[in-house]
């Protein structure tokens, strides 16, 4: 992980951790689910508040990973969450994506069912096991890049377990990436299927989202390769009156980014509970 | 204060308060100090967080208010900002920046000297009461409105002070505006002295960062009538090359939009304070 | 053609030929072929290269006329061709596209097959006749107006033939034109078969590119009335990371502008042949 | 060099030169001339036709390079230009601009006066050494980055001197990048004299061109960090009617897309000649 953050910075977050508080007071359990769909033991993290212990129900924001990730990634490489999650009293829950799964429902291959997965078994699994707010509006679901995608996607598409959603860096529309990240291998090639491709784009799922249902958190670097597709998303959901909180940062398709970006996304999403 | 946030939403406010902060451990000074360049005594709001009594030297945040308010309005109108000073231990500071002064050092009257006011009269009176950090890394200055023209164009002018700078639905560019909120009173009509206007105005003053001078985060509401300034500002910061950051949320000019604001403002000057 | 071209122009052209190339080397035929599909001989012009008699195999470059004109337009017109064949050594091929095909097989008439007749009879003819590269890395296709819509649309649809097209002031979206040039006696009125005309748009045919297969070369003249279509598909190109070069000029739709436009289209063909 | 270009586009370049070229015929001269602006030699590499030694005059295409390269660098990395020299029968000169002068007359440091030292004492040398036409009509300036700000620059300035001039990924508004390349060890820095830096800025020169003086031709890479300068550039220049070539590559800051660019940009300084 320290790979993925100049030394400089990691420093910093490390003596911000030392000094400013005094222990990881957040308990991180790996929590290993059977998917029925896709026949096979599932992974994720879940990070408790230190509260947690002293009862009463928590919110959850579900935080996905990228392309190339797996569910340990976010905790091993921004340990800040943990104290995050301290501070705004809320659980974090890293689910898998496999590395390359674009939290779809591939319409070819049936070993990759993750929209099903998350929202018809990780989800129902996290509620029964530990003490969440059980409603959409205690629920909340972020990530970056393919999983800013997947996060966007699947709460455009599960309105009833999500009120809340975010994207870093987010890949939100397939179409100008023909031939990147094992998109083609999840739904077909562009070429012959760009209704699929069309259809499995948020940008243009923008029509599903009920007015006033969604709060939604949209943020990419200025040098990013994805900067030209959020920026039309914005465009997209102003043009629509969908209101979203819209931000450009400088920077890059990087944890420098997404160490940073967190700190933001989740104190929206803090807010966003605040007002239930 | 009251009829400035809707009910319902400051019941959730209160709500928040009761429930997750037992006590508002935040001491709030009033501060009174005799200005010489405009011959008066002038007040100032300073928010001391929890742990200040234990020691320690804090940096400190100079948040303006706008046109036709006072030093008071911020704490009495968002008392949740002494819960944020609390917990990212920061000190606020709420200068007066009186009815209309726009925060310049009005050149027709002598009785508008803010800038003068708040950069060599206040900023050393607060290094020397308070146990601050006494260097421009310590210093940040945001505002709404007016105040969010006076913390760019104070920070712009004053990077010997101030390492990092926001603006919340700031009237970044006062030429469109010509016969608004007392501006002609400070400078003189825009038709008779357009260099004033523009010298003035805090998107013609953008060469004058110097690189990697200054943090910046920059936000505006959709449907605020500075929207189309905020949007020029961050369009020619980007063409600069001068990072930053920029914000756009619903929302229009009023404290329901700076409310939510200030959460983001706050933490992001104090991850930067956490960079030095 | 003389007035197609202003006489100093042509003056200054015809002085080049003189005194920088003492013979015109290149051979001109005019090949006949019977079209099975459209039950008729069709001429072509077949420029081959000086080296040509020497042996080897050649790149084509096939260079399709604009509306109104037919086969031997191109080298009537602008007679420097040949003298680029020569220097750049390649095959130039002009094909015939009648008075007003738009290069489509119309799908109501079956007059008028030149989609077909050029992929599926011409081509192989050539290949069959000339020492041509019998590959699609050794042909590309270009044309001008109505025959760089036909360029693309054939280079798109036809990716196992060209790998490589350009347009020179190209009709690529037929639908801002519902009444010209005899696209609605080719295609039906465009009120009646909407999706007829955007499926046969090049601007909505980009999907089918695959990644990495075309090397694209589109120009357009500032003042030509097919200019904001061209910025149109090059903004979707961009948008897309659809590789292509894309120039504008100042100029407008006349053979001026084609004559210099084509010097640039044959070296940029050049240069792709020799990646090979 | 060999680093410069990857291995595979060198072998492919190689190939070309081997089998299409059997012999390089042009001429490649060092030569040193004493500055006595700036008191001392400067060398520049000077490139002759095939066709040189039989006699007539010829035209200059004067290739300048980029920050922290040298008047060798151009032939070196791209030697096909030798070539190119031969097909287009023209001459080609690389003058040397030193690591960082910018091409400016530097109005700080005397040591700098790489402006004057081009027009006033390169070119009438060069006139006097070779058979040129010494005429404006027979020469045109182009360069790369910092060279195609300079040969914009100098152009604009010189008028007397050049007819046609190039840019490819130029520096053509220094603004954005106050603190990169030592622009400031030349100007001073941007916040002290952004008046200097306005007035030596390409963007800010374009009033200066004669109607119908410059033949222009500027391109640039779409993911080059100069794209959103050379767009500026040439929307300015289309609002104000002043007529140019403009190309939007794939492509990066980096020498696969000049060896690429300059074959286009010497056809179309070719053209140019020959329309005298």
């Amino acid at each position: 992980m320290n790979s993925d953050i100049s030394s400089k910075k990691l420093f910093a977050l490390l003596l911000l951790l030392v000094f400013t508080l005094p222990v990881f007071a957040a308990r991180v359990d790996t929590l290993s689910t059977y998917s029925g769909l896709m026949k096979k033991n599932i992974n994720a993290v879940v990070i408790l508040p230190e509260q947690y212990s002293k009862g009463g129900q928590y919110p959850v924001v579900y935080l996905l990973h990228g392309y190339s990730d797996r569910y340990s990634k976010w905790v091993n490489t921004v340990p800040a969450i943990k104290n995050q999650a301290d501070r705004l009293n809320l659980i974090i829950v890293c689910p898998d994506g496999n590395y390359s799964s674009w939290y779809f429902d591939s319409p070819v291959d049936q070993k990759w069912q993750y929209e099903s997965y998350i929202t018809k078994e990780l989800v129902p699994e996290i509620d029964k096991r530990y003490k969440t707010i059980k409603d959409r509006k205690g629920r909340a679901i972020t990530g970056l890049s393919m999983g800013g995608h997947g996060a966007l996607y699947l709460a455009i598409k599960h309105q009833d377990l999500f009120a809340a959603a975010g994207s870093m860096s987010g890949g939100v529309d397939l179409r100008p990436f023909p031939d990147s990240w094992s998109i083609k291998e999840r739904l077909g090639s562009y070429d012959q299927f760009p209704d699929r491709w069309s259809a499995n784009s948020v940008i243009e799922m923008t029509h599903l989202i009920k007015p006033g249902s969604l709060a939604l958190v949209i943020d990419c670097g200025r040098d990013d390769f994805f900067y030209r597709v959020n920026v039309a998303l914005h465009d997209k959901l102003m043009y629509q009156n969908v209101a979203h909180d819209f931000i450009i940062r400088p920077g890059e398709h990087n944890w420098d980014y997404w160490a940073n970006s967190i700190t933001f996304q989740l104190l929206y999403f803090s807010n966003s509970f605040n007002k239930i």
